[in-house]
């Protein structure tokens, strides 16, 4: 009895793609990095997953049209006649661990469909403590693309730190039912307090994104964000006692 | 092997009609309001839902006759050539993501078989404090929607508060799951503090359905329930210190 | 992919019976008194329920044997042309909402093929204190169910204490789901502090049953059990300060 | 929905074989006995089960691989005529009930398809309390396996400490689905303080596996993590107020 509906709004066949991950999670730094992409590569719509393993809400709009929770696929077709780019991302991952297996398995599914050959997920690596040069960490379903992503700058330690409790949710998940599916693909993680919203964090993973998609991207948005979260975190760290609620909104970075 | 058993009473084809839902939730605002107008409208009982997605559990009534737990419909035919109107009420929602989803696709399912063609669901919106005149939010599914809803007096805000949370539960499921289906319809938020059941808020919320759907509402009944609870709040925040359980009960105002 | 097992011994077809359940609850009232009942009755093993609805668990006999958690029918043949008993006892209730539902109806489908025709259901009712003189409380799925408690001695208060809650679980959901299933029934609820096993409690229960069924019960056995439950009672109560707990054993009261 | 895939290596068919199951779970006394086993036996790799009763969840190997979360079976072909041996173990058990039945019973279904005919289960048993010669209680699904047990070193007590709680989660669930699948079997339960893995417990069930199955074990890499262990609990408990975390690493031993 499990709902699940597809609401295609564009669903091509595309080139050797690409799936990019960026659901909510430690730090939203896959969130913020899969948005500002699809920001900036004006990225199309193409569906909507719709699905009984998602909380039972709706969100509401500034002009207070409601919209139902959902995961998203928005793609990205490469003029160069480069690898095209889908990118997921929604408000929420599967509620439980079925759901979470329910959604991955239907995600990979539309995915293949659609043409896509490797996947790369994106998340936060959680410190418990304020870092000022986050590195990008990762892990990967192949020697090969180990080394590919260790080009691109990825971080990959001898004696890797995550290596006890692995990768949680979708990153993890997408990465092992895909190479069950035969799909290839690795997860960067950008290290980050996991205490908010880390702007800092989704930069340096779109700084490895650029090279390993071979993309040119506008990051002046972000910047803005950055500086913003930066003003916030000072006050939070230097003014605690004083803190007064009203004036500060940590609502604005999502 | 999910159970779900329709017990029906009287199923008639309505003319154009109105599902209004209210299900127990913040301030039981909806709820209130939804039993207040099967009562003054003197609505007839329509068919009951019965669902593994609701707890386990009977209530007792005062003859010492149990009932199972279960969601219904009442309606009430418009005499006056105007749009009918189905009532969905319980004493609980479903249990979990999934029993949510269930139900209100159930329950989406029988309203159209009956002639549903616009939802409104009824609901609190907690503020955390005692508030003496609480508006009536709004949210909806389309932009004449939101209008219609303004001119009766709901309140939209440019900085919509609400926005970040959205609508939890089936206030907000009914109204995105509608859409999916192809009906409109809008949610009523009465401002509430939260912390018990508010009539005060309902009669804000059947002002507004008054005019939303040209009836007259007689809200004498709510106005005893309204100076009752009054006294309750004087009592429960004056003289917290020396409260005597055994002279309160909140139990009266459901 | 839901597991269900059922193991038949004996599966006979009875005159007219009635579904006596006693699974644990609060103070374990009802499962004592079923316990006791099949004993002194000396009534047959009918059948064993397995099902992932239960925990996943397996028990161990004092001779060191296993056996998988279950539900169990054990059937009395009234050989007073009278009408005969199934009783339904177990180590546990369904473990959620949906496994609570799941099992109660496949323990109807098997109590109807076997001839039940009424269900009784057995629970305490808590107080938070102890009572001396524990009543016994009642609620049923029809007036003349009502009636014919009370001639057997149980209490319909006419401001129900219970009524605000329900009754949550087997006890109130067997009723439920019987009445959807034209079985009527009633259900007995023996007061009690719900801290520990009470067979006070049960003992009060059974002499409404004595009634009810116009059976002979011999209490003996129970007698003991509440001599032994009322000695630790007071030292719990009067000594707890010096509470050593290697001299208290409360496990031997099931 | 659920989502269940077999993964095949090679599916010999075996000669009466034994499962031996070592799940994680208290003290890990079971995953630490048979990762020990598969070691020193040279186990071959059988076959994965990935299943959405699992962890939504990838490991990362030192290569910076991943993994996701499975059991698996090894096997171990005995040259000597005798009985051969199927391994199964994982990073975790199923996440609930549900879960729990669904894998134990696929596991079943696997283990007979490949010419199991007994079961051991392996877990640890929780004192609370630091013990220097830990015994090996057990449980079984029959007496001639007690006695069989018993003959190999494994402690039965008249009172059985264990018999109140039973045993929970797959060491009890294979053997109690085991005996509704008319497969007999046995349960190994190191005793041991449940508050670190405790090789010291596993060695004490090897023992008894030696004798049981007429093995010649290999113990002295289990000793190298005695010692080790050995050392950080002289430390935790006579330098805990001293206690420098940097120093301790209680990760290595799984």
């Amino acid at each position: 009895m499990s709902f699940l509906e597809i609401s295609v709004t564009d669903k091509p066949t595309l080139n050797n793609a690409f799936l990019i991950e960026g659901l909510p999670g430690i730090g939203n730094v896959g969130k913020l990095a899969v948005h500002h992409l699809i920001n900036v590569l004006n990225a199309k719509k193409s569906l909507e997953i719709y699905s009984s393993s998602l909380p039972p809400q709706v969100t509401i709009n500034e002009g207070g049209i409601v919209g139902l929770i959902n995961n998203e696929f928005h793609y990205y077709k490469n003029s160069k006649n480069q690898r095209d780019i889908i990118f997921l991302t929604g408000e929420h991952q599967g509620l439980d661990h079925k759901g979470q297996y329910d959604l991955c398995i239907k995600i990979l599914e539309l995915a293949k469909e659609m043409g896509v050959t490797e996947i790369i997920t994106l998340g936060g690596y959680g410190l418990g403590k304020i870092v000022e040069k986050p590195r990008v960490l990762g892990a990967a379903t192949s020697i090969s693309m180990v080394k590919k992503l260790k080009k691109a700058g990825v971080h990959f330690s001898a004696e890797q730190e995550e290596s006890s409790a692995g990768i949680v949710g979708a990153s993890g998940l997408l990465l092992g039912l895909g190479r069950l599916n035969g799909l290839e693909g690795g997860c960067l993680m950008g290290e980050t307090s996991g205490y908010i919203a880390d702007p800092t964090s989704a930069r340096e993973i779109l700084l490895v994104l650029q090279k390993l998609l071979s993309l040119d991207i506008d990051l002046s948005d972000l910047d803005e964000k950055i500086e913003k979260v930066g003003a916030l975190t000072k006050h939070l760290t230097g003014m605690s006692d004083s803190l007064d609620d009203s004036e500060i909104d940590i609502s604005y970075i999502e």
